[in-house]
């Protein structure tokens, strides 16, 4: 997805937003300001926006000297959502439609972040993770369970720490002899890294990769060769979030997104409203309508 | 009042609103955010928004070889108040506390706008405004009296077009042969200039005169020396609108500011709630808690 003018002040407010939340020093906010406002004025806008976040958050971490930031916070996500998985394993294996029910927790996972960073009490995540079981899921969970089982190889691309728990969920569902799991290759953002992997027990079940980038996203150039060849060979790519739908949405590969959608631009792309659950694949593309 | 450094990515958002609303082309709406953000990237923050506005809408101008792009609108903003305004005249006639409503209706006025520009209905637009009549004034109408009473000369700034019209109501209340009307020297968005004034019949009742400025505030230093004595020499000034307060707010003078605060930034500064209706002065502040 090409960068729409419509993100480029919001990446500038989101830049201030996390050079606040990684430092109180108010002339490292100034100055990443600056330096964002100046990058944005040169940008290739044919470049999908984690391209710009990728370089905006090394910067960051550069200027504010702290390697990791997001570090605790991710912590807390992982810990918030190992308390909470338990309650929701039951309702997998109860579920007339598992692996719709693995999808949606999939996607729920999502709002573990929200939850902890506004401060929610845990049953106000509980509820928002309910409205998801519920919500309307624009999408055809049966193309893929029909894709799963056809394919010789999985490669699942994780999103962010906390949610990378619930995911485990929905790779339980898969046949784990198959999958491979990608995590990112350096700290970016609350992204997932290696040591959420292991967090949410992923080692211990499947093949757990990191894809040698540090964008919020999957920028295939950016990625080690052995994370290129994996994509180029997987019968199915899953791809969580907002970040891996941004910079994949255009390739060819046998790709299903699931997301939440998040802002208007993308809303637009995909022909949902902001908000909706979605599943969506290039074979299987989700109507204009928004089809459920 | 500084630029905050959350101003910046709504300066960056208003002015891509701002190209879009002024021309289809989209290149000019790439070149526009592109030299914004080269500019804001350089920008003084010690400086109010209102003069990076000023900067970005004079070229905007130049870009879309459009010398006055909100002209219609403003036209708009006008006719559909004249319409409105008769039906709020006997509620300031029949009121116990006629200035304050008659305030009340002049903070109002600028719902015209949003009305206009969403496409909500008259009867929607005139909700609005009821709702002016009863909520919550943070400021002490009294102190305004007191000081109309005694002042010699009453300098009086005007803010958008449309809002004028309702201007009038309060304009109607004050003694008006030492009044003097202020209205923007050139096209700047919406704001009123001396058209408008004469279609809200304002020429017609008090001296009205513009202030020699483009800037959607009161940048003095970029006044007309005409202006410049006014201000210096009133023993009131009562100021229209959050541009307005941008610019004067750290002035010496005797102001009243009457706005709705319209933005956190302006919220903070004040400690009134966004969306609250304001009337204010550096002798008679409003308390931090937002009294009524």
């Amino acid at each position: 997805m090409k960068t729409h003018l419509d993100c480029v002040p919001c990446i500038v407010r989101q830049s201030l937003d996390s050079a606040r939340l990684v430092t109180d020093d108010e002339e490292i906010h100034k100055q990443l300001l600056r330096e964002v406002l100046e990058a944005t004025a040169r940008m290739d806008f044919e470049q999908s926006p984690p391209v710009m976040a990728q370089t905006i958050h090394r910067r960051l971490r550069e200027l504010s000297g702290r390697e990791d930031p997001y570090r605790e916070a991710k912590d807390r996500f992982n810990r918030l959502a190992l308390e909470l998985c338990p309650k929701y394993r039951p309702r997998i294996e109860q579920a007339d439609a598992p692996l719709e029910i693995a999808v949606r927790l999939a996607i729920a996972g999502n709002v573990i972040d929200l939850g902890v960073k506004s401060g929610l009490e845990e049953q106000e995540v509980l509820d928002a993770i309910e409205s998801c079981l519920t919500d309307p899921l624009s999408g055809d969970v049966g193309s893929l369970a029909k894709a799963i089982a056809e394919a010789g190889s999985i490669l699942y691309l994780t999103d962010n720490a906390g949610e990378i728990v619930f995911d485990r969920l929905l790779i339980e569902q898969l046949p784990l002899d198959r999958v491979v799991v990608a995590v990112k290759g350096g700290p970016i953002i609350n992204d997932a890294t290696y040591v959420d992997a292991e967090a949410a027990g992923l080692t211990e079940l499947v093949r757990v990769i990191d894809n040698g980038s540090d964008a919020p996203g999957t920028i295939l150039e950016d990625c080690s060769p052995t994370f290129q060849r994996l994509f180029a060979e997987a019968d199915l790519v899953i791809s969580k979030g907002q970040g891996n739908f941004e910079t994949l949405s255009g390739s060819p590969r046998p790709i299903f997104f699931l997301l939440r959608v998040k802002c208007p631009v993308v809303a637009r792309d995909t022909g949902c409203p902001t908000g909706r659950m979605l599943l969506t694949s290039p074979e299987h593309p989700v109507l204009a309508s928004g089809t459920q």
